[in-house]
């Protein structure tokens, strides 16, 4: 099996953890191929940015997805996730639905961890339209000094349990996921110093991405999106592509 | 690894039937035990009837659990999803959660076809209960004269695909969600009939359960759940153990 | 008029105290019966215990109900509630929906005070399930460390008047209803300390249950719930009955 | 026991209806007071005349229920309901409340039935305004002509069994209320001929008045409502001191 | 244009302060009427206060607006504005309202200030009435005095400004609206002090009600709003004109 | 004033139409700069396509927008709305959102008309979002073959005012939005021929632009929205610039 990474970001370094954490998590035999956004911002943190990363993702998308069985969005917003569902004719999850279900399947409330306030109400307006907030138990956002503080995720380690342990004796979440590409493998790390069970996305989105492409549902993307005889302008030549014959 | 698979009703030959399926769906090297409620009705299609098996299915869970690497609940209500959540030590999934979770990965808005318009309230509860009333597209029932006809699906395939069809042509579903441990493996059979995908309990609550005990997220039952010296009256010897020393 | 009481916990102490409290409620020429669980846990407390209760409560309204008017039930989780009114053909009522539904003709927004944090979720999706999480101004758990505890109330009555002045205060409360078979009579008790009016459950069964009775709906139980030929398997002769045929 | 009855509209034979239908359900003992607005229209049917009496309903209550233990508003869109209960420190209960409670102690959802399409809103907002709207299965309003018809029910019979009967065959009612001071009585009459539980408003207010007058919650008005040295101006005389001293 | 401003209070300073502040306001060559209630309370604050308000509301419409482009609520509660609505065949605008919904085209989620800890619940149910809960990110209710502290809002400001930076700061609001006729103009005085935008009703009410008067949009009084043959009863003679005949 | 349209299909006739329609609503001393999507397809219909013109609408308001003192986005999903008020520091309207708020300042619940099925859930999705779901009666999508459709409306008419009035007539909307930059101007045309109020976008976002300008709430673009020392990749000179610098 082939699984597509994609980040939405344009930061290499965030490309290159997912990839490592995703490969921890995947079967024997399944391969992934990790991509970085060729233009946008080095860490989305807010709608503004992540506008023009959803731009981004589909272009990664239209120009690597060919020969994969699924695709997983490595961006934390899950940026452009339905626009990706009608673009290809394979899977594609996102990395934070895919913990918010996982975290649904284990426990009643689940708590939400986020990095930076700026970003916070994406991941508040993410829950809510993925139609989960009546599992959040609440929503808890540590601030970040920098993309570097991502990158050495060591220093995050106490906020991050500190807040997990808030989540389960204060705000009854009895099973916690934390956001960030840039933190993936971060749930396995803190389990053992923590009693409620932790979750991040891309362990669960890899899994799940195998998951829905061993269960192989009819899957169609929109096809020829515009008239016949008019064209899409000023996109990538992939991107105008499947935007004009629907050919994935 | 091994899976448990609970049947909350007392009619062995649906236990048989959702054996087979889940054979289906395992990986290689998954051993599957299923197991059928040893008090109860036929084929719960009532609240009354759902309390009842509510206990069976503790009760069975209490008694077969030991030595299995995750339990499927395999009646199609969930039954006692939360309560054997607390009593067992191993991850539990209810199989029809597991597809409307699946379906929240596949499409945006899940339409349910359901068998007896008696049952049709406990799955519209279910949906809200898991906090998926928003991505719900609508529900059809399917009215069954007897639970004959559950073993013989053959005769609702019709009804079952006509309906599949109005879900997504008028009521707005990208994926359909067909419920019920009795028509176990109908969403792989009709899926050639339809461009909808179709998803079924089973497959899903299998490959799920493979995930979550592959994730094997800190799992804890609540434990001597009654004060010490303090005693269960009239339960089963294996339930009144788990609920007074929590020991699985 | 004869009105059942039916206590879902196996303890007789507690039976006895919802007994006695019910007599200060009911007409001139109104009797109780008053039975206890003959299986499960002393004290509800959870998800699990209560799943268990709801086939006891089931098992002692089939064995008593003939001959009372309207049924209550003596549990605070209302345990197996549209079970019981599937079952019988009296009314069958609540304590803590009785509660809350005359809250709602008192004031505006009621706050709940319940006993136990570990069963706070099956107060608030009790709520919730009634459909009246609108009208909850908040919930308070005050918590309690044995059985003993609730046998002993004037230990609790402080903590109980500090939360409801809170409640009143400080969320907007103006009712109080609080929850639990333990403290039965609670509310007349500590009245005469607070201003803002307090319910308790079982005062406000007793009098909707001789309402009910009075009004005399059409009400009918589902009757012959399974179909003709098969049979319930395992369930005490009384259920086994009304199960199969309808009779009660 | 006093109950005051207080009928919004300025129609005396909608006040004569309504008081001949309380006294079928009063206990032996309780006494009947039942007043008409001294302005406003004959028979409220949009916001606008409801708003007026508002202002009458509010001034019946000054001016009548020093002596009485509890009031019934016997205006089907339970006019000023909380405005009345912060002018006495008596119970008051909207009539269509009260059917709307009951119904939720009988059964799942309600049907709702109501007269004039153009009310129709009026309901629709008081139901959810209640904080029931997740229990009402649907509403069917019918079309009526003129006041007249409101004073001959007979005619109406046959549109309100229909009317039931959908509601409970059709989407899912289990219990059915018939809104409309005009119609009291209606509940009873048509209970014949129906399967599904029907209920109006009247009998069930006039029960639930006693019930609360029994129970005798601590009951405040808001009191000197307005800062002492000023005055309301161009009110009755009842009502100004009601308002400027809250001595009732 | 012609605007006509409706205080339903009966403080006279009150609707001078309105005025006021409507002409900052208005465009050049709009000019307004002001008129203040001729029965009820000073100020109002309670929802008893309220529906006899809705009544002098009600009545000053019927007298005065023959000859307006549009009509103002200048009382915050938006007093009676659905009856307005159907009285006039003018644009009707609750200045509350106006600011919520300008609130709601400036950011994502506004915060409330309001005045008197007794209105609360008042404006919270407006805003819910209104649909735009899921716009609040929270209320506050600032405890004033007396009526005389209104009118010197100087003393106000300090605990205004408080109130909006912890709504800013804390509660995520990008927002803020100030409600109350009697502090009209106080977002345009503090607007200086705070970097979160400020909005008050009068000043959006104008402006809205000038655009809807420009649009002139479709707009039917509900007319004959009694059958032919009866009358209103006890109201003012323009109130009764308009009931009747529906001629404004 | 100035004020910017940005139309962010890249269909130019549509651009001029918006254009037209504009300057009809706008105040004597308005000038209308309006802009055209310079990438993307030529009428947004999916949220693939919608995306990419996310990008292309911040894009154009970054290129364009100096000088302006509000902009209007001028394409009816109202496409990247809240991250073009992130950008910049003018107030930003979206054509679709204006109509909704103008319609709930004229009725209790509008009905919308959206043309294409496939972009229903886009329209539908965008009043969930800004939370107004509670305000909407119902959405009715009328099919329409293809871009030349659109841009020979008078086709449409009839199937329009059908619409409207079983809006009004059966759904309980008692004002109706048209939605659509390719039909901007259809709801003063079509207004002869109906009773209920119709409202489209342009003609509101235009007048509310304008209040909204001269209201002149303080407004604060995110500024520097990435940290110093690292850059926007790939994007156009002016993006990169406010990106960067926060500097409109």
């Amino acid at each position: 099996m082939k699984l597509l990474l994609v980040n939405g970001n344009t930061t290499q370094a965030v490309t290159d953890l997912v990839r490592v954490d995703a490969l921890r998590h995947t079967r024997p035999g399944t391969a992934i191929t990790a991509v970085t956004a060729t233009f946008g911002v080095p860490i989305v943190s807010s709608e503004l940015e992540n506008v023009i990363a959803g731009h981004a993702v589909l272009d990664l998308l239209a120009t690597h997805a060919r020969g994969h069985d699924a695709a997983v969005l490595a961006i934390s917003f899950d940026t452009a996730l339905t626009a990706a569902r009608q673009l290809l004719d394979i899977p594609v999850i996102g990395m934070t639905e895919a913990a918010l279900h996982t975290a649904c399947l284990i426990g009643r409330r689940f708590g939400l961890i986020t990095f930076g306030t700026r970003s916070r109400t994406l991941y508040v307006d993410l829950v809510r339209e993925r139609g989960l907030q009546d599992r959040m138990a609440d929503c808890v956002s540590i601030e970040v000094a920098s993309v570097a503080t991502y990158l050495e995720p060591a220093a995050l380690d106490k906020l991050v349990c500190d807040a997990a342990q808030a989540l389960a004796a204060d705000r009854g979440a009895d099973v916690v996921v934390i956001c960030g590409a840039a933190v993936a493998g971060i749930a396995a790390r803190l389990q053992p110093q923590l009693q409620v069970p932790l979750l991040d996305g891309i362990g669960c989105a890899v899994r799940l991405a195998e998951m829905l492409a061993d269960l192989r549902p009819v899957k169609r993307p929109l096809g020829r999106r515009i008239a016949a005889g008019v064209a899409a302008t000023g996109l990538s030549e992939n991107l105008t592509r499947l935007l004009t014959d629907g050919d994935s």
